[in-house]
């Protein structure tokens, strides 16, 4: 079965534990009255050429939650929830393997990233058509400090980092399909881990590109996120 | 004259050109109705021991600042305006020769940093007066890409950049008076020329420490950050 040209899947992890935010499962905090989860759906489903949405979940808590949430998702355009592992990797992994349609193009995308665009993922797919991966990213203006945390929270500066050619990583990060693919299985084999899907395939030499990242496309990590979503919402920003 | 304990000045560098919003002298851009400083100025004014307030403008454009905002700038609480240099560190430099009033301690704060809180000052405060020098920081929690930007505005991805044990810096930076002094000096005789003035004081051999800073506390340099300040004031989160 050939994939379509441009046709695109998207694997959405929806991170471990949560304990930053007090474990609870951070993709079904409600912002604005729905589930963050459903808010980065709203936008994943107007991207052009969507293929499967597969949602992965932590393995001990999947079950309730599909059977809780399981029809959102199904009206949310999700094609299937699957149980993830112990990493983000394994995670990923089994979400990639998940897959039936056939697709071009697979979009890794944060669960708790609500608000990246549809037109942001368009633009990341056709770099990744003729690149191979494709990523958004912003420059770092903060300074950056080396440091050591102390027991009491303070923190030891150790040094000044230079910023230079320094870019923050967002999602969806999109790969062509057998690219990524090669990637997973050769960081199974070598038993690889990394913090994201485009250093894996870094790893396994293939290209990615960075385009432009948008301001608003948050990830939902400590305690002051949900608020300042709520209100990115609410003054009609995103 | 000897400074009382914990007496406390602000040197509020007030930024170059501005040039990535659009020319215009960034801490005048209003935000919900009053230009950026004065709500900068709203919260510094609330310190605990506050000897005196200076504003540094952009030499070129002061004299006609002044006229403009000067009865503004004055009722909320600053002592002196005074025309910065050709960097930053030569701006914070004249705002501290302009001191006037005896403080043991100087907070060195981006004008455009509307929402950093008294509360912050004084915990910074209280530690600068223990170690010498304080600054907000909070962990980087983005993934980080070591990347070269491309003509097209497209970036180079060279590699990934552990974050571990690095933190984004914030402002008020706050250190005991002889010691910034002293490292002011020192950089102007060696010509050094760093970002922050934390590093001046490292590079003097002085002992800076880190506590944990606000979310809300953005400075604003690219055009999405006016509107998001505006959100987070109607929201009520700062």
């Amino acid at each position: 079965m050939s994939a379509p040209a441009g046709s695109i899947s998207f694997v959405l992890p929806a991170g471990g534990a949560g304990r930053r935010l007090g474990g609870r499962c951070k993709p079904f905090l409600e912002v604005a009255g729905r589930p963050l989860v459903l808010h980065t759906l709203e936008r994943v489903r107007a991207v052009a050429g969507l293929a499967e949405v597969v949602v992965v979940l932590p393995a001990a808590a999947c079950a309730e939650l599909s059977a809780r949430h399981g029809a959102a998702l199904a009206s949310a355009g999700v094609s299937r929830v699957v149980p993830g592992g112990t990493s983000r990797q394994t995670s990923v992994a089994r979400g990639l393997e998940s897959l039936q349609e056939p697709c071009e193009l697979v979009a890794v995308h944060d669960a708790v990233r609500p608000f990246a665009s549809a037109a942001l993922a368009e633009r990341l797919a056709a770099a990744a058509r003729e690149h191979g991966g494709a990523l958004p990213v912003l420059p770092v203006t903060d300074t950056l400090k080396r440091g050591e945390e102390l027991p009491d929270g303070s923190v030891r500066i150790l040094g000044t980092r230079p910023r230079e050619g320094l870019y923050a990583v967002q999602t969806p990060q999109i790969f062509r399909r057998d690219l990524l693919a090669r990637a997973y299985a050769q960081a199974a084999d070598l038993g690889a881990s990394v913090t994201d899907d485009a250093a894996l395939v870094e790893a396994a030499g293939g290209r990615v590109v960075g385009l432009p990242g948008e301001p608003w496309n948050l990830k939902i990590t400590t305690p002051a996120d949900p608020p300042l979503a709520a209100a990115l919402l609410d003054a009609g920003l995103v």
